[in-house]
């Protein structure tokens, strides 16, 4: 799989384009699970709701992918998306805030599938520390520079409360992680050298609602009262 | 705050811009914060990594927003995608599955700060039945029907494990959801009327994760071994 090596993006690449390559390869793998092995952009752009033109663009970023006449190969276009979202080798994450959703994110079969493995645990809460969640002990912060070391964690989830969320990325950051996933809903404060990605779910209960309004324009009004 | 009626967008705006509408809206708010009343469209691509076209093109599909020599303005273009985005009154949704993703979300200080509020909680799990958790007694989906009636409804957030979703779902849309936030790895079949948006953690793990290739293309093969 993909064992050529891949051109590597520039910083020039829009982040739109980049957030597609992930919606691309899921895309990719929903036609292999229907026997298709090869498509087109157009029929690719139209399954994700973008113009063909829009698919070739995206994809001319990383490489020359289209077989003429052809398309793109299914397997073959899958094996180079995963190249360059980094998904061909597993990443160790520690996990920081061991509430609910932290709970949640452990057991999060979404994550082990595409090779991200929670393998440390930690919260500020001494009544948490020692307690076995999913197979790990929780370890108090002050820990962390030591584990992150020693288990090669690369990454860091961020599942804490807002007003805990800077001086655990500190944390973090000092103990070496080089990429925070931020659930805490504030915009954290990182040296240039680490990457961050928030996740925002009020943001995705809005795309909801706009779809849910679109649908019945009027129907709101006839109902109401 | 919004008062005259805005245009309704049609099905033919593509996905992308009402994804980045959110973004807009989550940009000007900070921008209001920092003091800033007008904003130029090169600005605020240049804020998410979108060329000043990109913006004003996104905005276009949906009215003449901008003022000559000015730009936008920050607060009026708020009130605009709080609009659009359906965020100028509260909605009402329904949990289903009341684990520790439940129990997260039931708490989730984004979701109220854009008025959608978690009024009734559903599990199969007859333990859990009768349990108070954040306020509410966790009902069996037996009841979905005639809570969410009761209760007006809109929404569900699905929380449940991949092999309950479908039925989870399919009771919702039963009790008459109209839109449904799906955070269970799999693909919902769903009738045309009801709308779904599902969150797919694993893709923000990726977009984290290309990231920090992008920042040390070199570093990896150096300290390898």
């Amino acid at each position: 799989m993909a064992k050529e090596p891949l051109p590597v993006p520039t910083f020039d690449t829009p982040k739109a384009a980049i957030a597609r390559l992930s919606l691309y390869l899921r895309q990719l793998e929903a036609l292999e699970r229907d026997g298709q092995s090869t498509v087109a952009s157009k029929q690719l752009g139209r399954l994700l709701g973008l113009s063909d033109a829009q698919v070739r663009k995206d994809l001319a970023h990383f490489g020359q992918f289209g077989y003429p006449g052809v398309g793109y190969r299914v397997g073959e276009l899958q094996a180079v998306l995963r190249g360059l979202l980094g998904l061909n080798r597993p990443w160790r994450a520690a996990l920081v805030g061991v509430g609910n959703l932290g709970r949640a994110l452990i057991g999060y079969q979404g994550f082990r599938e595409r090779g991200f493995h929670i393998v440390a645990l930690f919260d500020r809460d001494a009544n948490l520390v020692g307690r076995k969640v999913g197979g790990f002990a929780v370890e108090p912060l002050e820990r962390m520079a030591e584990r992150v070391r020693a288990e090669s964690v690369e990454l860091c989830v961020l599942a804490v409360p807002a007003d805990a969320a800077q001086q655990a990325a500190d944390a973090a950051v000092a103990a070496g992680v080089v990429g925070i996933l931020n659930f805490a809903p504030v915009a954290l404060r990182l040296p240039e050298r680490v990457s961050v990605v928030s996740v925002d779910l009020g943001l995705q209960l809005e795309q909801l609602v706009f779809q849910v309004n679109q649908r019945r324009p009027t129907k709101r009004s006839q109902s109401a009262g």
